[in-house]
Order: C-alpha cells, then structure tokens, then sequence
C-alpha cells in the first residue's frame, strides 16, 4: 500500500509514489499521421519526450482506484499537435475522469457512438465514458497536466488502436487548433488509405 | 447524460452541471463536540453556511463515476474546525480519491484498524479506502475546495456516524491545528461520555 497523501508538482509534472512511464516519438510511430515529418525529425537524431505518465496503484480490489498524473509536452509533427498513444480500458466498461491541471489542450474520445474533440483546460474535468477510446492532444504552449482517475480493475487496451488510429486529427491551422478527418489530412499529402 | 466537459471555478467553488447540497450549522447537530459553543451561536441567529459539495453524476454504471466539487469554507465552533458531517460508502468497499484545489485542511479516516488525520492541501491527492469513515477539516483561512471521484454504485452512509462520532478532533491550539482524542477533549469542558 502506499502512502494514502500524495503531493504534486505541476512545474516538474511528478506526484509522490508514482510510477513513471516515459513515451518518446520513436516509441509513437503510428500515432502520428505525417509519418514523413516523424521520420524526418528521428533520423536528425532528434527524439523527443512526448509524454510523461505516473501512476500511483492505491489497491487492487473492487472498489479501488487508480490515480494517474499525466503530462503531455508542448510541440507538434508536422501540422499535428503532439498527443498521446490514447487507448480504451480492457474492461471496456471503466469510465475515467480527467482533471485539467495546468496548459491547454482536447481529448478525442471515440465511441461505437461516433467521436468527439472536448477542451481539456486547467480548472475542469472530461469525463470518459466507458466503452471509449481516448486520446491527448496538446494545443497549447506549456505542458499540458493532468489527472486521470479509474477503476483499479479498468486495464489498459492499445491493441485495436495499433491497426486503426482515431478517426480525426487535431492540427495547427494558422496558429490555432483544428479538427480535420484523418483521411483528408492525409490525403492533403498525398496520402491514401 | 451530463456534458462531458466541466469547468470548475476555484473562486466561486462551482462546477458546471453540479448538483448543489448545502450543509449550514444548524444541519450539523451532533458533528460539533462543543454542543453549547454551537447553541451559543445559532440562539443569535447565526446559522453559517459550513460546506457546499455540487455533484456531477456522468451515469451508473459499474464503470462510471461520480464527480463532487466542495468547498468547506473557514472557521470554528468553540475551538473546533468547520468539518463536513462525514461518511462512508454504502457499498463499503468503493475507495474514494479526493484532490486538493485550493486552500488547506485535513481528513480525518477511520476504519476498523484505526484513525489516520492526513493533510488536504491544493495540489495534493488523498486516498480513502474502501471501509473507511472519512470527514474533511478546514485548518486555513480561506475555503478549502477539493474534489472527490468515486464509483458511481458506491452511495452514502451517514447513519453509523450519527450515533458513534469520529474518535479524534482537530482544534485550534494557539492559532495551529491540534488533533486530540475526542473523549479527552469532551472531558475538558466537563462532558463524560
């Protein structure tokens, strides 16, 4: 069991007992759409720390939680802002709910229902239905910190995401975000699926 | 279902698509152990408002959760901090993760294996577990607000509470927070239990 108090720190983006998963670029192959603009960047030997995860594991049972401290660092591939690999829960049923702490930016959450592009900002929460899969993205020009908290027994699934990414992107158009369909982003260059 | 997205306002201690239960003095008969400071007051007409918790309930799911803002706001009855009544979870085994957003405070949990008095300050996580009576003081001078997420399945107990009290209290001692064993405080002004 851990400590039961847990301090954060949103300059350093760490919470006491986490566990830290660190995500460079060279491990996000697939997630990007521009995978020129990846490849470009990674074979200038430049690979960046897209995002940081801690995660501090309370307990194991029915009713227990997990608390996730997340942050997702300012920059973008090419037009796409830098986001996380996104993944829905192995029980598909956990909710989750994030916690905007500090920066700016949206989550994609993608259903059987459809996909939605909802602000994740300081000062609110996004509720992420079960049965959804969820992404990070990161509009701003700061890191972009949060808390996701869910189910101990909620797992995590990346696998149906490996072969089918989100159905949008979100990319810098002129100095601000937007949402385009992936398959007219990549087309745009020349890309077909 | 609720918007997915809510913003909270650390100010005002609002949520949007919150549900708002207020709790004045008058509503905390029997929290209080300095029952004649608490008399004393509301006889001069004098019924504060001590907590506010807003709620936003996203579905009832075995996945879901439920999102509460609070904002328990500063002062004392005798040498007593404003407190929240306290609960535990109807289906005892649903954890609950509280997160500090401004202000400072303590939680007092108690279980079956003991009472624990934990630091609430912003920017900080506490973890109750599963089992666990938990009741939140606000040490500081300015509204402490936090948010709570628990299961959506896990419902509220107050009645063990009404009748069997926390066995510590969080007083002021000479202008710092001092926890003591309920009974020797009680004893203190007279009262024996």
């Amino acid at each position: 069991m851990t400590d039961l108090a847990a301090r954060f720190d949103l300059e350093r983006g760490t919470i006491a007992g986490g566990t830290l998963t660190e995500r460079r670029l060279s491990q996000l192959r697939g997630a990007f759409a521009d995978t020129r603009a990846l490849d470009d960047r990674l074979s200038r030997g430049d690979d960046p720390l897209v995002y940081t995860v801690s995660t501090v594991e309370h307990g194991s049972g029915e009713g227990d939680q997990h608390v996730g401290l997340g942050v997702l660092y300012p920059g973008r591939i090419g037009r796409e802002y830098f986001l996380t690999r996104g993944h829905r829960h192995r029980r598909a049923e956990a909710a989750e709910v994030y916690i905007g702490l500090r920066g700016a930016g949206k989550m994609i959450l993608q259903s059987s229902s459809g996909t939605s592009v909802i602000d994740l900002v300081a000062e609110s929460t996004v509720y992420v239905p079960g049965h959804t899969d969820h992404r990070t993205v990161n509009t701003g020009a700061e890191p972009l910190v949060y808390l996701g908290i869910y189910p101990a027994w909620a797992g995590h699934d990346y696998g149906s995401l490996e072969t089918q990414n989100f159905s949008v992107v979100v990319v810098d158009h002129g100095g601000a975000p937007r949402v385009l369909d992936r398959r007219d982003f990549l087309a745009s260059f020349g890309i077909h699926h």
